[in-house]
C-alpha cells in the first residue's frame, strides 16, 4: 500500500518579535542571537490564541486551498508539547471545530518529534486498514510556556502549526508519496531528562543544558537522514530538498555539512519564525509545497528533547 | 493475527484520602460524596511523586512480576492527561528508567479514554508489521493539578497507574487474548469543549459542567459496549468481567443497568482510590488479573473529556 499527502496547510501567527526584544528581556542582543540560532525574528501568538486555535487555523488553510479534503477523514492525530487543553485535546478541538463525526481523535507528544510520530501513527492505522483518511496536525504554542527571560532558551521559541491529509489514494494529480517514516525514542541516551523540560504543573519550558541537546540532535538527525535514504535506496546527493527541524541553523548547518548536503537544498523558516517545535517541519513542506518539482526528493529530520529521532522520505 | 497480554502490573501511591478531609476544603461531608460518587478514599501521591515516577512504579511492578516481559520491547506508548513532563514525556521517561533502547516512544490524551486509544495505537503498529512487543503504560497524577477547595470536582481524583504488555504471541499459558479495541472521537458533540478541562498554562483541572459529562458518559459509555459485543458476536448477558472507566459509580450503574449487566460483574476501584483517569480501567482489570478464569469474556468501557469512547474485549 501507497500513502500520499492529499492536503497540507499551516497558520502562523502575525504578531512578529524582533530579537532586539530580548536585549531588556534576557540581555541577549540581535548580534549574538543571530549568529548564535539563525533567528532573526519570531513568530507569536496573541492572548487569544493557543495551540488548539492555531492548529484550527491550520486546517482552515488547508480546508480553503483543497475543497472536499476533510471530508472523509476518520481519524485525527494532534501533535503538540504545548498543549492548551489536556482534556479537550488538539484533535479534539479540531474535530469540533469541523464537525469530522466518527473519527477516531488523539493527540500525542514525543515533543519536537511529535509531527513524525503523528504521521507514522496515521501511517499504522491506514496500513492496518482501521482507517482510510488522516489528518495530522502540529501545533506549538511555545510563547504559552517560555520564558522571556531565560537567557539560555526564552529568545528561540516562535508559535505555529502545521497541518497534512494523508491516504492511499491521490486526490489530486501531484499527490506526493510518503515512502517511508521511520522514529525512534531516545529517552535513554544523554541528558534526556534534564537537558530541556516542559513540566506544566511546576513552571515553563526551560532548556538549562542546551550543549548535550545541540550534541545529540546533530548526530541523531543525521543518523535517520542515513537511515532512511539506506533503506529506501537513496543516496544523500539525490535529496532535493531536507526539511530539518528547525530548532537552531547551527545545528541545520552541522547536519547537513556532516552529509555533504549543500546548504541551498535544507529549508529553513527559524531565521523569521523561531524554533515552531513539532510544527516546524510540516510548516516548511508547506511553504515550500507549490514549488517542489515532480521526480523530487524531501525528507524531513528530527530530534526532539526528551529524546526522539525521526525522519520521512516524501517523494513528489 | 491475535494479539495478547503477555504482562500487567500497576502502583497506586500510599497515601489514602478520605472523604472527610473534603468537609474544611470544599464544604462537602463524607455521606454526600459516598451517595453521589460512590468515593469512600482516594489515593494521592507525594510530592516527589508524578505521572512519570507512577508509570515506572508500575512497570516495575509488571517487571518483578512477570519476568523478562520487558525484553524486546520496541514500542512504548505512554497514556496520561496529566503531565509531569511534555519533553522527557511518560513513554520516554519509562524508556530511561528500563534502558529500552532501540524502541519508539510516544504519549498521547484523549483524557479517560487515553488508555484505550494507546492500546490501539499499539495494536496497529503490531498489526502493520512495524513493530512486534509494546509496552502500554497509563499513569495519572490527578493531584497535580486538581482544585481541592472546587466543590464541583476537587473531590473526585485519585492518582495511579497501569500498564501492559502486549505481542502477537503467548508467552504465558494464560494470556488473554485481546480480540478487538475500538475508539471514536467525540469533540464535536454537546459541552466537549467547556465541561472539563485542565489548561495547564491557566490554571487547574476543573469539570464546571458535570451534568454534560454525566449524560454522555452513560450514553456512550453503553454505546461502546455494545458496539463491541455485537461486533464481535457476543451478547451482553456473556460479559463476565465489565471494566468502566471509573468516573463515578453512579454512571457506571447507569451503563450496567442499561445493558441488563447484574452489579456483581461490574469492577469497581472507584470506591478506595477515586477516578485514576485513563489508569482507571487497565488498574482495575490489574487487580482482578489473577482471579480471572480461562474463558471469561472482560469488556473495557470508557468515556473520556473532550470527548471520546473506546471499548476493548478480552478473552481470557
Amino acid at each position: 500500500m501507497k500513502l500520499y499527502i492529499n492536503a497540507i496547510g499551516h497558520y502562523t501567527p502575525k504578531e512578529v518579535i524582533p530579537n532586539d526584544y530580548f536585549k531588556k528581556m534576557n540581555g541577549l542582543d540581535d548580534e549574538w542571537i543571530f549568529k548564535r540560532t539563525g533567528i532573526k525574528t519570531r513568530v507569536r501568538s496573541t492572548e487569544e490564541e493557543n495551540s488548539n486555535s492555531m492548529g484550527i487555523d491550520a486546517v482552515k488553510a488547508l480546508a480553503t486551498q483543497y475543497t472536499g479534503a476533510l471530508e472523509g477523514v476518520d481519524l485525527i492525530v494532534g501533535a503538540t508539547y504545548s498543549p492548551y487543553d489536556t482534556v479537550l485535546t488538539l484533535a479534539h478541538a479540531v474535530q469540533r471545530e469541523f464537525e469530522l463525526k466518527g473519527a477516531k481523535a488523539t493527540t500525542i507528544t514525543s515533543a519536537c518529534s511529535s509531527f513524525v510520530n503523528a504521521l507514522e501513527i496515521a501511517e499504522m492505522y491506514i496500513k492496518a486498514g482501521k482507517c482510510q483518511k488522516a489528518l495530522i496536525v502540529a501545533s506549538e504554542c511555545n510563547s504559552c510556556y517560555s520564558n522571556d527571560v531565560c537567557s539560555k532558551s526564552g529568545h528561540l521559541w516562535g508559535d505555529g502549526a502545521g497541518c497534512v491529509v494523508i491516504s492511499a489514494e491521490k486526490t489530486n494529480e501531484k499527490d506526493p508519496e510518503i515512502v517511508d517514516i521511520i522514529s525512534e525514542g531516545l529517552g535513554h541516551i544523554g541528558q534526556a531528562d534534564e537537558s530541556v523540560y516542559l513540566r506544566p504543573a511546576n513552571g515553563k519550558l526551560e532548556m538549562p543544558i542546551g550543549r548535550d541537546v545541540f550534541v545529540n540532535a546533530c548526530t541523531y538527525m543525521a543518523k535517520a537522514v542515513e537511515d532512511i535514504t539506506l533503506k529506501n535506496g537513496i543516496t544523500t546527493d539525490e535529496i532535493d530538498y531536507l526539511i530539518p527541524h528547525q530548532a537552531n541553523i547551527r545545528i541545520m548547518r552541522n547536519v547537513a555539512s556532516g552529509l555533504k548536503i549543500p546548504e541551498e537544498k535544507v529549508v529553513t523558516n527559524v531565521d523569521t519564525l523561531g524554533n515552531t517545535g513539532s510544527a516546524s517541519t510540516v510548516i516548511g513542506l508547506s511553504q515550500i509545497y507549490s514549488e517542489v518539482k515532480s521526480g523530487s526528493n524531501v525528507v524531513f529530520t528530527v530530534f526532539g528533547g526528551g529524546y526522539s529521532m525521526g525522519g520521512v522520505y516524501v517523494k513528489f
